[in-house]
């Protein structure tokens, strides 16, 4: 008779006891291999409980293999028990390859390193008002719509998550990205030719192995965006900084270069704010046709706009497939999604796909889903219309409140984005400087390098303050501003 | 007075019905940009209705940009609507600038071509049993407990999914692996030397971008798993096959070439089923130690043993800290999840993590919490133990299917994982003819290469069929085998 006790009142049902007593029993020895476990009729006896209990617990230890039956003979312990087969034979343990100091090897080498990346990290004493760019308020996130497409994700996850499939994204949400596209970016887009990633990251790296290798001349805006310098600097790519004006990226000096790439922030130049005119965006596609060249239009956070509507996008103008389009929903619903999207020329597009394959055999397939479920009822629509709004008026108090204690100032990248660039009047201190002493007031604001950016030795490195202003309240905003006035004030 | 029409009895709440007819007459332009709106009493006078759902319409309103309230001057109709801030000014579109072809250079040629890369697609048509190796059988993937931690995770969303966190995983998911692995694999390791990737394929491109250069030379085994040499190969580097016996890899091949880098699948070759043996692990330790070499250990389906306890991993043999360790719950759970992990020796961890962020600035938090809700609750053991039953039952009805109709078996790798490999009698045409023929019985069996190897000319290629049994029912595998026995019977 088997040792156990069951216990009517307990939370476990009467039939996870069984399972659980006579699996501990099983596991410990006290009944072993090849012993025959009692009837199912006579343990239902025995604790005067239905048949079928007994029934249900001998499956379940049947189905995980700690018992086997065999016709007429009954129910008996297994005698190869799973355990043994689901951890590691101690005895394989003894006389490990012991270090030897003394015969040891230099290690091979590591080729990459980039003492530039500085990891970013939870600070749990990060100042209150932190004016960095791009980030979002997580009171801004939509946490309920969210639920419910992951309810709805959740209902079909059979086949998507116990195969590999949609290695370039699921079929609807490039789709979906392509229908939007139309509407707000003026792009007409085939699905095939997108390539849903982990971000605008992946994408700048599936891009880099696209063309990178060592010594390939890439033309970058200067400042740049540092995490694409880093990745095109890590596949060996040779920067050529290009300057950039209150219009953009200076088309005249592209064309100079002997480059026949170009990474480009056109919507919202990151970090300046400068908004690539109508001209210039021409010029450049024009440069692109008559030399080869390829476009990496950067459209990191083109989804705000403020006092006009937004101009066409470089990829919605070009009719050369000279644009390689980066967009992303990591600035409009929220980063820890990770999804963002390449839109490849057609003569790219395959090869970007098998890239894509190469790096991570496809994507994951609740956000995908969750992200379609925005973009198909047209809530991510009116998300943006929220938020918008809300940005807008952080983005006004701030400037109300800078011109108040600064008058007249000179502010580059205000209708759009969701930070802005202030170049500070000459009566005051450098912007380090600045940055600096703010801190003891709780508050950080950022220099170009500090918010991000690679600077090649920019007019605007020392001079210019960037105020990323998405994830603070009107409130807070004038707050930091406050803080700004007392440590600049004059005695 | 605004031409409303609110249905008591539609399924839209009043409220959204507000909102919706008042925003389409913004839209359309039969409300103008400046008109005042109706007070929110007169409203509610006019339809019967409380004033508390005007006003929530109103806020709506207000809350998308739509329209604005001044204080004391009532509600008025926003002069800039959002809709003209989300959607393209279409005068930008004119005078695109057009291709011409005459002008127009060839384009920069991609430096980046994988003709042996097969992108899987899903055949509508594809043969009813397959006999592919590591495929899933969707019966069996856990829904239901998926759904569980699924719903769990979607709690606590509004933090992690608003700001990029936890770039080399998810602090809880790092720890659950450690302790996995310390009992399944005899590893002892910190949490902080897992990396979490995007499957073992974005493992295999972290550790190609620690080390290869054109023409790094890579030791790997012969056949090879292919997607890994695609990897290096895509990296520059320059492959040097290793013969592969029923023992595994042969270590004396390895010390001979001056690879200082190899890539191996120790608990159950891929593709023959080899399990490497103690001695030879530890060569292969001593062969490290003492060259400084790393070795990646691929350890795709070790979860699954049959028939003896898994030896201990190379990693937790390895005391001069050489072994790079590759891990996934693809085989486990399932590839949809996209979750893997690298870990590294103390001296690489933390060029790992920045590679890792370089690639894609973390993971997606979902599944990753769908996973950790696995590993913590002891449910992933358990789903493990049912899972290797199934298999254990099919396995056993193909092998016994097998020597019914060919006697003695040349089989290789049949104690774990989730395939085994048949190297043919003689009296038997070669693999890729009897593949071919029995598909007209919708019966897929593989040969080396269309398992998904890289053979540089072994000894398996030509005679040796792969059996992945994992996605089939003990009926489809004997079915299965029947075809077999069909093609190839003497007349």
């Amino acid at each position: 008779m088997l040792p156990l006790e069951l216990d009517r009142n307990a939370q476990a049902t009467l039939q996870s006891q069984i399972y659980g007593q006579i699996r501990r029993l099983i596991v410990d020895g006290v009944v072993r291999p090849g012993m025959e476990l009692p009837s199912t009729r006579a343990l239902a006896v025995q604790f005067g409980i239905a048949r079928n209990t007994v029934l249900a617990a001998y499956d379940w230890l049947l189905s995980e293999g700690y018992v086997e039956t065999s016709q007429g003979l009954g129910t008996h312990v297994s005698w190869r028990l799973p355990e043994e087969c689901l951890t590691i034979d101690p005895s394989t343990e003894s006389d490990p390859v012991h270090s030897d100091r003394q015969g040891r090897r230099e290690k091979v080498p590591t080729i990459w390193d980039t003492p530039d990346l500085v990891l970013p990290e939870i600070d749990e004493n990060a100042p209150k008002v932190d004016f960095a760019p791009g980030k979002i308020n997580p009171d801004c996130f939509p946490v309920r719509l969210v639920q419910r497409y992951g309810q709805d994700a959740l209902q079909g996850i059979r086949k998507p998550l116990s195969s590999y499939r949609d290695l370039a994204g699921l079929a609807i949400l490039r789709q979906a990205i392509a229908d939007h596209l139309s509407t707000s970016r003026g792009m007409r887009v085939e699905a095939e030719l997108i390539v849903v990633t982990c971000g605008i990251q992946e994408a700048l790296n599936i891009v880099s192995r696209l063309f990178i290798s060592a010594g390939f001349k890439v033309a970058v805006e200067n400042p740049c965006y540092q995490s694409a310098a880093l990745v095109f600097g890590s596949h060996g790519a040779t920067m050529v900084p290009i300057d950039v004006d209150a219009d953009g990226i200076v088309v005249e000096q592209v064309a100079r270069t002997k480059a026949r790439l170009l990474y480009v922030t056109p919507s919202h130049q990151f970090p300046t704010g400068a908004t690539l005119t109508l001209q210039r965006r021409r010029d450049l596609l024009r440069w692109a046709r008559d030399t080869g060249a390829y476009i990496i239009e950067d459209d990191y956070d083109s989804d705000y706009r403020y006092d006009s509507p937004p101009l066409m996008s470089l990829a919605g103008l070009d009719r050369s497939d000279s644009v390689i389009y980066l967009g992303t929903v990591s600035k409009s619903l929220g980063p820890g999604l990770r999804i963002g999207y390449l839109v490849a020329p057609p003569a790219l597009a395959e090869t970007a796909v098998r890239i894509k394959t190469m790096q991570t055999l496809g994507n994951q397939y609740l956000e995908q889903k969750i992200v379609s479920g925005f973009l198909l009822s047209g809530t991510y629509q009116r998300h943006l219309r929220r938020i918008r709004k809300l940005y807008l008026e952080t983005r006004d108090a701030m400037l109300g409140r800078l011109a108040e204690h600064f008058g007249p100032l000179d502010i580059r990248g205000k209708d759009s984005g969701m930070h802005l660039m202030w170049t500070l009047p000459c009566e005051l201190d450098d912007a380090s400087a600045i940055s600096k002493r703010v801190r003891q007031y709780g508050v950080q604001v950022h220099t170009i390098e500090s918010a991000g950016a690679k600077d090649f030795g920019s007019p605007y490195r020392d001079r210019s303050l960037i105020f990323g202003y998405s994830s603070l309240t009107p409130d807070e905003a004038r707050m930091g501003i406050d803080a700004i006035a007392k440590v600049t004030a004059r005695p």
